[in-house]
């Protein structure tokens, strides 16, 4: 039976550098991954196609970096301490603890759809095999703890940050100060996150470290809910304007009974992943926070954290609308959308399989290939130098000059390098070389004086596509795609 | 009494919203400080920097983006388990912990610089008063630790990582396989390290929490002193390329007998920041680890981490060379290098004192700011596009419509925006604008349809400073500025 389309991402992943098992040579863990050479150069295409969007062109929008490790009393005020937990149930024979959820539902999985009547009793322990053994359930917190400092007491405990959110509001006094903003406007904050998942799994979707990308935009009370809608359409539109296919999101409702203790709205952003047992995996939530948590920040600090119109008299503490967007599972989607099989013309006037990443040149790791015909110094002499021409427009550019053409190409594609430049003996007549384009396979003649702004004018796309208000509050009409998204059922 | 510069920087630091203590409302913590708006942005355009000059532009060096939290393993191999210690001794009244090496130290400063004759017995405990009442040292490892999965035991015991190297050893024969790369080649890779630091201080120069920049240099033995000279002058190069004044760098040798145990040769690149009794402090240290750390993990890991030349039949362990930066350092430095006081002309025909960040351009947080005269909309209109159309080419623009003009130049001299463009009411009849520089604060007057390539002009910088192989093993001379720093007596 062929592998999924799932193994084999993972696989190439793996084979062309884009992402390890950490520490794979002791044995590795599912704890987290490692990003190769084409790895930590898509991820950071990534990031920055994010920071771009929702800080750079953005009048209303700044930016933050805050840390992983904060005071204790930030994780008390925000419910961490006290809600963030699974409950778990341990073993008495074995001592292992399991969350409670999953053993029932791999046991209803087992039994056609069946709760077991009986309860717990009816739970064979995945360990040992001893059966109904079991704790109650306790509590288990998920973030991971630390100690600072030379004594280990209870002043001493920290936690790792579960999300990047809380270092924004915690900052949002300075933020607002420093910068001379005043809402509607939004702070942003990317970085690892860490949480102590019981069961981590499915390549680098569910990890105990991962990346994130927040922002926290914060809006007069009652302009809530069409910021709301808002964000949740300009974060969708993002994911199709970078290439993700429609047909491949979805966006998930939460049901009011189900909302976090903060939220009066959440919508996920789901992505087809083709996970075994449930395709859909959540790429970010946008969530209405209300006024929580700077309200609870306020309680627990004793700052007034509201925000003071001079002007006008007028204050209040802000709304908040959170898109918070997985960095590392983002990536893991724009590497699975554009995996695809095709076929390429081989030398005996055939067609052979080809495997392309069709990422959008603006993600891709590299921007281009250049390949000598073969490995006569004045051939390679003039590649290296376009290389590294090239490379001083901030493109990461690779350079082979192994094998046959053909497998160059091949190796180009399937790491989704949008241009081969080939550099022939032609070269040293005409000055020119031949530039295949990946997804048509077309080739074009470019004078090397050319190749520069041939390669910018088909890598770069610097347009801004989301509107800067939401309609409601008069802002302009959304683009086109937006549109259609909603149109194809995205609810 | 004047405050010293250092005070002056750091209270602009956070006036301005560059940097802020983490979790300040709920009264701070000097274990890690938090980055706001124009921190973010200059800390990332010094990472961009080391990354396009470290990776991008060169053929021979690749990144990655490895994890914080490993195999514990790792850290056994490291010699971190073991080594990373510093001796502590706990008073037995108040049972504080405190550095031996800094007790002993700070007596000899308040006597004259006289040594402790009776050892500790003459030394009175900080905290509580008591004199030489002194467990006996112990060791304290200076790794963090935390438990990951549900149960906490020795299995569950985890490392943060206290520098990014170990990731790039441990994945070397993945990235050298996958990325087809071969000695002399090297491995980049940036991000958060954490150390368990007794006495942290002296604002972001010693944290808890701390990112780093680091490149692991991979070379034939006997070619590793050449190659670690080589680096050493590159990275002095960057430095003095991206504005730091030769005055305030200097190398400092470590002597033979107090080398790391990985060490064959270290040279720190050191910036004189003024700290309160000793003016310098590291920015960089440039190791040759030589096979150490390969050796080792081979060893522990049971892989063979040799390279193999297979046209060659050529088999050894690469030497490796080391430059690792701090970038929360380098932050620092840059910040304080290039903060100054000048005069400027106010409106009464005399001077002001003004305080102005001479950032590099490709350093500065704002490229430019955009300042409408005065808040008649037909300004702000123009104003509005002005800035939304130079932010589409990726650089942060500010827009700033409150006060008197010249009180917005000063507010945009202390952030270190390159260029303030004025937009006034001669702007809606000749379309074109006035742009002012900021250190000669000379005044230009650009056709609207010019300014975006007119700031281009100004701010960008894409040569490459560094030849690509060191002159002892066949490369090219060094550029003039790293001959001149040697003549200034680095050494």
């Amino acid at each position: 039976m062929a592998s999924s389309k799932l193994d084999e991402v993972v696989s190439l992943a793996k084979r062309r550098g884009f992402v390890f098992p950490a520490g794979e040579i002791y044995g590795g863990t599912r704890s987290a991954w490692d990003y190769g050479p084409l790895g930590v150069a898509l991820k950071d295409n990534i990031k920055r196609e994010w920071w771009r969007s929702m800080v750079v062109t953005r009048a209303d929008v700044v930016g933050v970096d805050t840390s992983i490790i904060l005071p204790s009393a930030v994780w008390v005020a925000s419910g961490h301490v006290s809600v963030f937990n699974d409950p778990l149930v341990e073993c008495l024979t074995c001592h292992k603890r399991n969350r409670e959820d999953k053993l029932v539902e791999s046991y209803a999985e087992k039994h056609g759809d069946q709760l077991p009547e009986n309860g717990l009793k009816d739970i064979v322990c995945p360990n040992c095999g001893t059966r109904g053994n079991w704790t109650e359930p306790r509590d288990f917190n998920m973030m991971l703890r630390t100690n600072l400092g030379p004594v280990e007491d209870e002043n001493s405990l920290h936690y790792l940050r579960p999300e990047t959110a809380q270092g924004i509001f915690v900052d949002f006094k300075n933020v607002m100060t420093s910068s001379r903003m005043k809402p509607p406007f939004g702070i942003a904050n990317t970085g690892k996150s860490f949480r102590n998942e019981i069961t981590p799994g499915n390549f680098i979707f569910r990890t105990r470290e991962f990346e994130q990308m927040e922002m926290e935009f914060f809006v007069a009370p009652g302009q809530d809910e069409d910021w709301h809608q808002y964000w949740i359409d300009a974060r969708t539109q993002w994911y199709l304007d970078l290439g993700i296919k429609a047909e491949n999101l979805r966006h998930y409702e939460h049901p009011k009974e189900k909302l976090a203790h903060y939220s009066k709205r959440t919508v996920d952003i789901e992505y087809k992943f083709g996970f075994q047992g449930s395709d859909w995996g959540e790429l970010e939530g946008v969530a209405n926070r209300t006024d929580f948590d700077l309200s609870a920040h306020a309680e627990h600090s004793g700052e007034d954290l509201a925000y003071f119109n001079q002007a006008t008299g007028e204050k209040f503490i802000p709304y908040v609308i959170e898109p918070a967007a997985g960095l590392s599972r983002s990536l893991m989607a724009f590497l699975v959308d554009a995996f695809d099989v095709d076929e390429a013309p081989n030398t005996k006037g055939g067609v052979d399989k080809r495997t392309v990443l069709r990422l959008d040149p603006r993600l891709a790791p590299y921007k281009a290939a250049v390949l000598p015909l073969s490995k006569k110094p004045e051939l390679q002499s003039v590649a290296h130098n376009l290389a590294a021409d090239l490379r001083l427009n901030d493109w990461m550019v690779d350079y082979d000059e192994s094998g046959a053409i053909g497998r160059r190409y091949r190796r180009q594609d399937e790491i989704g390098t949008p241009l081969c430049i080939t550099v022939d003996f032609d070269t040293l007549e005409d000055q020119a070389v031949t530039i295949r384009e990946r997804d048509t396979m077309q080739q074009e003649r470019v004078a090397l004086d050319n190749v520069a702004a041939y390669v910018r004018a088909r890598i770069e796309d610097k347009r801004v596509r989301v509107p800067q208000v939401p309609v409601a509050l008069g802002g302009e009409a959304w683009p086109e795609s937006v549109k259609i998204a909603e149109a194809g059922g995205l609810y």
